[in-house]
């Protein structure tokens, strides 16, 4: 087993040559643009180590692993014309530095080349890692549809806002995981059990951004504390307030809706959830996530130290300040 | 050989009977809606006749056939947001009766749907047919950028518009054939045979198209005759218009673009080209590549009965009046 840091760097060389035609010039120069942009490459890690947990080498799944990193990107430009994002890692989104058509266009060429990348793995495991690729990203799609959905209901549950983020987030870090375990020819059972842990790690990850969204140290978090609450979204936090709430506290998160005092909004805000034990009840949720994850990866019968990076990166990432 | 009715019927029953999941409604009701707007389906028809030319039923290609077509509604979907089209096929675009971003999103679903119904061909054979589809989807991509980077530009030649065209919709026709002798596991000579035979009438169904836009009889044309025209659409008839005219036509076309009177603006458009030749200049090159997709069909060693339903397809496509 290779150590995160030289598999993530014969990643990130891999991506960075990734070679695109130059001309239509509108069409691929988004796509250079925004694949250079960074990022945590968290997926294609996985994707590789998913394989590396089999005693396969990292670089066997390299192309699956491009594939995931390729279809997270291209989701992400789609998305960010949906959601009217100007700035994602810091940058203008494509849609706001060229325009929503090349936006369109240009996330879809993206997706075709994910496929394209699939297609470079052997051909004997080819139609596992579609089945698994193909299924994947149209839960995705359909995660995003939730997501776009919940904006205009009134009655989201917490259980489906689990569904929601499950679909549009966790089911690709699963994805990832097990696309891996298919190139080093893992066992069936095993190819799901590393999905569901990957999965799980996902779910308890996505609780833990909503967290950190009102919880985290200002000084060490990189965006505005308390964007979410300003942007009254429906996070877990405040589903579980609704949840919880008096009708008299009710009547208080209704009003903090319209709260236009910023600072007087996420104080009051989380001075409430205080009260009603949001950010133990989150955090409980995330556990139980976080539990079902390890247990499906101790139920694969490979040695501890090949757990270990796996367990080492679900560690770090919920026990993330950032 | 079955007739093409026979297959048509086929067909137009297993994409009626495709399954989209019911919910979100907001993803796949825009997907049940659009393809059951009919059109008519020639692509899928061509993978299916790409088998029988090769002895094998076209039903074994089925899913390689609705791929195609699924394919094709995923291009029109987003092609019709790109060009702020209101109506296809006579009823509201899905960007119209529903939103931008759910016809993003749908698109996007649609494209993997493609890729789904490929994944359901014989292992065999899907490396190559995932190579076809993935380049054409591709090129496919680039056409369409290459007809939007073409709206703003003045010096659009003829050869960079017969690529246009051969780009966003010919390949195509010769992708859709060609899997289909994939599927029949005709050899490589033939399945680019096949290929170069469905590439050229496309470009000829094409150039046709525009030519018909000014010279088809209003009588049995669909659309307003002399539709490009008042768009001021750069058509191949317009281009070799440039080429051919003296200075004085060049600045009586010039004129013409800004003639607000629309039966004035077409009737001077017709006069200017019948004066110059450009229908039976564009007639030349549209029978060029007829000839072309003529002599490859020849090359390929199958009964002439086998072909027969592709030359009369051909025949029917490039002498049709609507």
């Amino acid at each position: 087993m290779q150590d995160i840091s030289k598999l993530s760097a014969f990643l990130e060389n891999e991506i960075s040559t990734f070679d695109f035609p130059s001309q239509p010039a509108n069409l691929y120069d988004p796509l250079r643009y925004f694949l250079t942009l960074g990022g945590k490459r968290m997926r294609p890690i996985l994707t590789m180590l998913g394989a590396e947990l089999f005693d396969v080498s990292g670089k066997n799944a390299v192309h699956a692993a491009i594939a995931i990193e390729i279809f997270h990107n291209f989701s992400l430009i789609h998305d960010d014309i949906m959601d009217e994002a100007p700035l994602r890692r810091k940058q203008p989104t494509v849609h706001t530095k060229w325009n929503t058509n090349i936006a369109i266009l240009s996330g879809d060429v993206l997706l075709v080349k994910a496929y394209q990348e699939i297609c470079k793995q052997e051909a004997k495991v080819l139609p596992r890692l579609l089945e698994i690729f193909n299924r994947t990203a149209i839960e995705v799609c359909e995660g995003q549809q939730l997501d776009m959905d919940f904006e205009t209901r009134n009655n989201v549950s917490i259980a489906e806002y689990i569904e929601m983020i499950r679909l549009k987030t966790s089911v690709l870090l699963g994805c990832a995981l097990e696309m891996g375990a298919v190139v080093a020819e893992a066992k069936k059972e095993d190819q799901e059990l590393i999905y569901t842990f990957g999965e799980n790690i996902g779910v308890a990850f996505q609780i833990q951004d909503d967290i950190l969204d009102l919880y985290a140290d200002p000084e060490k978090f990189g965006k505005q504390v308390g964007g979410d609450v300003l942007a009254n979204k429906k996070t877990l936090l405040l589903l579980k307030a609704y949840e919880l709430a008096n009708p008299a506290e009710i009547e208080e998160l209704n009003q903090l809706k319209i709260q236009s005092n910023q600072s007087l909004k996420i104080d009051s805000t989380r001075n409430l959830f205080d009260k009603l034990g949001i950010r133990e009840a989150a955090r409980a949720m995330m556990d139980e996530h976080y539990v079902i994850a390890l247990q499906a990866l101790e139920q694969i019968n490979v040695s501890e130290s090949n757990k270990k990076p796996l367990k080492d990166l679900a560690d770090m990432l919920l026990h993330r300040e950032i």
